[in-house]
C-alpha cells in the first residue's frame, strides 16, 4: 500500500467545514504525517487514522494552518503513552516553538523525539522501502516540498528460472540489483534470462504553499501523484502572486510540465464555499486531476 | 443577557466527539472566552459565535487542552483584520509563547493585543457593567479560576414616583446609588420612597483544572453559576487526587459548600464514552447540576 489521505482542504482560516492543511501518507507499515494544521487529532479521529503508526512528521513551513495541531498531537501521543520514536522535520525554529509549550505544560515525553531543522535541499529519510526528499517552495516564509519514493530493485526474481539455473537463494538479493550469475564452472547466467523487470517505483510530491515556481520541476519530474496549492482560481493571478500562492491553472501547468501522472489540488481560499470550480478549471490543462477531498484516500 | 456558552467538555484527549475545554461568556453586549483549547475556532463556526465580539480571553493554565487554539484564534483575527484591541490573561509564559508563533510565521497583528500575565489573586478586569477577578486553583502547575461578577446599582428608579416628586434626572445617578434627594427647600426625600431594590448581581465563576480545594470557597462564596471541573466520577478519588483533578462528588460538594445557585459539570476524562452517570453522582449531593454538553447555552 502507498497512498495518501487528505485530512484538510483549506487556507488559512478554517471555514465551510473545511479543515487546515494535514495529509497521510501511508507506506508499507508506517504512516508519514505531510503539515498538521489545528484540529489535525480530531481528523485523525474522523477518518481512524492510527497516531501510534505515525513514524515521520513534515511540517512545511511555520503558517499556523499548516502545523498549530502538531503540538496537541505530540502531547496525545504523550498521554497515550507512545515508546516508539519520533521524528520532525521542518524549519528551523519549529524546535523552540515545540519545546517550551512542552515546557510550559511541564511534559516529559515517554517517547524520544528529535525534531530535524530543514535547511537545504537534500534526502532527508533513507528508509528501507522508500526515501524522503525535501525541495525549496516559493511563499512568504521559508517553505519546503517533500517527495517520497519508493525503493524498488530494478529486476524481480522469475523463480522458476532461478530454479532450474540453480542459483543460490543468497544470491537473490544481487540479482535484483541486476548482476549476472556466474556459476562454479565459470559459466555466465545473464541476469535478463533469470529475472524480470520490476515496476517503476512510484513516487508523491508534496508542493505546499507556493508561489507558481517552474525551480521546483526538477525536484518532481515524472512524480506518480502531485500534490499542489490551488489557494485562488485562475482569474486572480495577481492575488496569487502577491500572497505566494497559486491559481488552478499555475498548479496545472506545473504538473503538465512536470509530467506527473495525477494530480490533486487543494489549499482553498475561505473566500470559495464550494470547489467544483477549482477542478473545472485545472482540468482543461491537466485533466488527471484531482480535488482535495476531506477523507478522500488516494492510491499512489 | 449574561450567559455562558459551552464549547468544549472533554478533558487532555479530544475524543468521543467531545473537545477540550472553552467555554464563550455573553455579557451585555461583549463576549468573554475562558479557556481555548485546540480547535476552538472550528467550535465558533459550529456555534455562531462571533469572533469580532471578543474582547477578553482568560486562560486557567498552560495545559494543551486549556490553550493550543488560541494562537490559531489570534492569526484567524489578524487575517479577518480585527481592529479592535484585545486583552489575553494568562500564566506568565503565554506571551513568550504567542509571539515565537507570530514571529515564526511573519505576522504583524492589525490589533493591539496585550497578553497580561496573571500573578495574584485580585481583579483583573473593571469595565462598566462587569468585574472579573482571578483566583488560584490547585492543579499541577500553575492554574487559574476566574469569576465574572455583574455590576448593579443598589436600587432602581421608581419613574412615577421621582416624577411626582420633581426630582431632576440629572439626579437618578445618585439614588440609585441609594442617596436621598434634598429639594430647594431643604426637605429630604427620602431613597426608599423614589426607588426599588434591584435584582441582586448575578456572577459565574469558572474552577478550571482543580483538585478538590476548599480554599476556592472564599472566591466563589453564594456565586449564581458554577462551573467545576469532573475529571472523573466519584469511584476514582485517588487518581483524582494524584492528577490533581475532581470527582463528580467533590465538584457537588463544592457547589453546596458555596452556596452556589446552580452547577455545571464538565472535562470529562476521555475514559468514559458516554457522560450521564457524572449528572446521576453529581446531583445526589447538589440537585441543580448540569452537564457542560457542548453547543449548550446556560442563561445566568
Amino acid at each position: 500500500m502507498f497512498g495518501v489521505t487528505i485530512l484538510g482542504n483549506n487556507s488559512a482560516i478554517p471555514s465551510h467545514d473545511r479543515h487546515p492543511t494535514a495529509q497521510v501518507v501511508t507506506i508499507e507499515d508506517q504512516i508519514l504525517l505531510l503539515d498538521c494544521g489545528e484540529g489535525t487529532q480530531m481528523q485523525f479521529n474522523k477518518y481512524k487514522v492510527r497516531r501510534s503508526k505515525i513514524t515521520y512528521i513534515f511540517i512545511s513551513h511555520l503558517h499556523g494552518d499548516h502545523y498549530f495541531g502538531l503540538i496537541g498531537l505530540i502531547t496525545s501521543m504523550a498521554l497515550l503513552n507512545r515508546v516508539d520514536d519520533l521524528h520532525i522535520y521542518g524549519p528551523k525554529n519549529l524546535q523552540q516553538i515545540i519545546e517550551i509549550q512542552l515546557d510550559a505544560a511541564g511534559v516529559i515525553l515517554p517517547f524520544k523525539l528529535t525534531i530535524h531543522a530543514i535547511t537545504e535541499t537534500k534526502m532527508i529519510v533513507d528508509e528501507k522501502k522508500f526515501t524522503v526528499h525535501c525541495f525549496p517552495a516559493l511563499h512568504k516564509i521559508e517553505c519546503w516540498g517533500f517527495i517520497i519514493k519508493e525503493k524498488k530493485n530494478p529486476r524481480r526474481i522469475d523463480l522458476e528460472k532461478t530454479i532450474a539455473a540453480e542459483i543460490p537463494k543468497s544470491y537473490y538479493e544481487e540479482l535484483k540489483k541486476g548482476h549476472d550469475y556466474i556459476t562454479k564452472d565459470g559459466t555466465t547466467i545473464v541476469n535478463e534470462s533469470v529475472t524480470i523487470p520490476n515496476a517503476v517505483p512510484k513516487s508523491y510530491a508534496f508542493c505546499a504553499d507556493t508561489r507558481y515556481d517552474e525551480s521546483i520541476l526538477e525536484h518532481i519530474k515524472d512524480v506518480t501523484l502531485l500534490y499542489h496549492e490551488t489557494t485562488y482560481l485562475k482569474d486572480q493571478p495577481e492575488k496569487a502572486f502577491e500572497r505566494f500562492h497559486s491559481t488552478t491553472e499555475q498548479a496545472a501547468t506545473i504538473a503538465l510540465k512536470a509530467n506527473a501522472g495525477n494530480l490533486i489540488i487543494g489549499h482553498f481560499s475561505s473566500r470559495y464555499d464550494t470547489i467544483t470550480s477549482f477542478l473545472n478549471e485545472a482540468k482543461v490543462i491537466f485533466p488527471n486531476t484531482k480535488l482535495a477531498k476531506e477523507g478522500t484516500t488516494f492510491t499512489i
